[in-house]
């Protein structure tokens, strides 16, 4: 991957403040020259945000034109009235993109509860004009919350360019799909297709990482195809599958307050469910992530978070732990004289990498986590008040 | 129940510093005069410590007379060494004691994985004098780590008394026992009878509370009755459910860093399972209770934990959240004209009720959390190292 962003052909972006957020922009929108072949997965949160019931009917014919982001409230919890107001927004813009209504991608995030500010918006959108631009930046900008950065990935299968957008670093949990992520091709997609090969994705990325155990109300994973580009179809899913890697990785580098990054493998297991659960059970113990965050290599708890993984059933004695390559348990014993190449390599890096070997069968699964902070506290205790 | 603590007939302990911590006392004692009925209920994590399953079996006759508990150490992950070192412990005191080996219950405490310093602990029991006392306080001292405080409390059941002292404030969430708790009376309670009611006071008490989600290795809660007074069975439960209670909640009092106790009503469900899983998924979020740290009535994540439930299906339109007697969202509506009271509520009150009417069934659970602060992340990140 280079570090040049390339934009797919056919898209246009736009950000910018309306007033939901007091400063920073909090408006955004991408929208094609054309109709879309498309495909998106959704939070599995039964609390779940008026854009989701509206994003599915929408994408149910596999076909999208644009995408409206609100930013700052996250439009959740909030009834009839906020389904309404995403109505209003929708009307407005189909009006000035001259796009069908039933082709627009709704999401927010922000705060849960509040009404957004509609007369401002539709004020807004009915007396400014919106010049779309060929640049991501303003749209990337907008859609963000408590992230530290904008979050882009993009590359390149055969003519066509890959580009990816993503905001989320709290609340993060994807049960199915996390966050906003908005990828954009010029390949040409089948309609049949692309659903299969945004869900292969995003079971292999976004699915794979934690920052708090928190699922989110209001998270969308979004595949948009402009169809200019013919693509061999295995190239294209391998390099789909590679950025929304890239892009879950970047969710998980900015997450709130975090200094640290764990990949966590458990390997020689029963089946890849049986090893991602164990996983899952490591990289969301509050007290692995606080050993991890004061660089104690207190693998008592990885034996711990790993004990209490539901339904998996394991021989203690069989069991070994390492970290980096170092072996810390292993046949039911401390390796006592890897401790300080331990507590070195903890200390002296950001990434890493755990491996847990269950030694009961042949498969493996990794997922990825990150520290619990003093900072991570701060900026949840104080987010709303 | 009174301030004055009362000890039952028939025990005798003793605590004492043998050497697995730096200065504090880290070894203790309850001895009975004579053999006891008793019952046990043990941690479910799989990463079990060495002292479970000799527990296990040495309650299956439902019998005790003495508890040993080494502190500092949790003998977890130690293999065929660790558990020697039990059997050398428990060797060393049916011989001093004069009590039968498999009338002893074992439990270890503190850090998983180095091996206990089995030379200076059975020194220290073939050279110095054991001087059983009628005071508990040693012993409850003794089998501290992280503890803030002490936590014993008693009560009356006709002529019988009920003692139970409990030690625990991190890595808890138990799923079936927790923590070491000890339980002890005075009264008759038949060999058949007494797992079933330790095990129903349980579910009420230890089972409803949540530090930060993670299962202990080595937790145990045993009750041993010496046999002395004729108690009414009923009015007997009602005690120990009490009792039980009481010292759960001391639990959550005496939790890791916490300023404040989370009480979580789950009303009108459909069972008193699903009540309890809504509930447990509210206090386990790090977003639930990092806000309530930051005394900030941030309810939209109440929603967005009771909608990541796994399995619980419900009607947000239904949904009533309620902080106190105050309602903040009710008929899909954010309650504005409550805010300043359940500000005022969340700022003046350390123990914090809140009430999720689900509007579905007739059941309903409450469970007992605390918030997560930075003393959490300092306490959990300086641990071990």
């Amino acid at each position: 991957m280079g570090n040049e962003i390339k934009v797919p052909k056919g898209f246009k972006f736009y950000g910018t403040h309306v007033g939901i957020k007091k400063k920073r922009k909090d408006f955004g929108l991408i929208v094609a020259d054309k109709v879309c072949h498309a495909a998106a997965v959704f939070t599995k949160n039964t609390f779940c945000g008026e854009c989701i019931p509206i994003g599915k009917e929408h994408i149910s014919n596999a076909e999208l034109q644009a995408v409206v982001v609100t930013s700052g409230i996250a439009n959740v919890a909030t009834g009839k009235v906020g389904r309404e107001n995403e109505y209003r927004i929708m009307e407005c813009l189909a009006n000035k993109l001259q796009v069908e209504k039933e082709n627009i991608l709704p999401s927010s995030t922000g705060l849960i509860g509040p009404q957004l500010p509609i007369d401002l918006i539709e004020n807004f959108l009915k007396t400014e004009s919106i010049e779309m631009k060929e640049n991501y930046e303003d749209f990337a900008q907008a859609i963000l919350t408590t992230d530290q950065q904008m979050k882009v990935r993009s590359l390149k299968v055969g003519d066509a360019t890959l580009l990816g957008i993503v905001k989320g670093s709290g609340m993060i949990e994807p049960n199915m799909a996390t966050m906003l992520a908005y990828v954009l091709t010029d390949a040409k997609i089948a309609k049949e297709a692309i659903y299969p090969m945004l869900k292969t994705a995003v079971d292999q990325s976004f699915n794979t990482i934690s920052i708090d155990s928190d699922t989110s109300t209001s998270d969308t994973v979004a595949l948009l195809a402009s169809n200019h580009y013919e693509v061999d179809q295995i190239a294209f899913q391998t390099g789909l599958n590679q950025l929304c890697k890239d892009l879950a990785l970047a969710v998980v580098k900015d997450a709130e307050g975090a200094t640290k990054t764990m990949f966590v493998t458990v390997k020689n297991a029963v089946s890849q469910e049986q090893a991602k659960n164990a996983g899952k059970s490591i990289i969301n113990s509050p007290l692995v992530k606080t050993a991890l965050f004061g660089n104690d290599p207190n693998w008592g708890r990885i034996a711990m978070a790993l004990g209490k993984t539901e339904g998996l059933i394991f021989d203690q004695n069989k069991v070994a732990v390492y970290y980096g390559q170092y072996p810390i348990f292993s046949n039911n014993n401390e390796e006592k004289q890897n401790i300080s190449q331990i507590l070195a390599y903890i200390e002296q890096n950001e990434d890493i990498y755990l491996t847990v070997d269950l030694h009961q069968g042949t498969e493996q699964f990794e997922v990825i986590g990150c520290d619990l902070s003093y900072e991570y506290v701060k900026i949840n205790s104080d987010y709303s008040s």
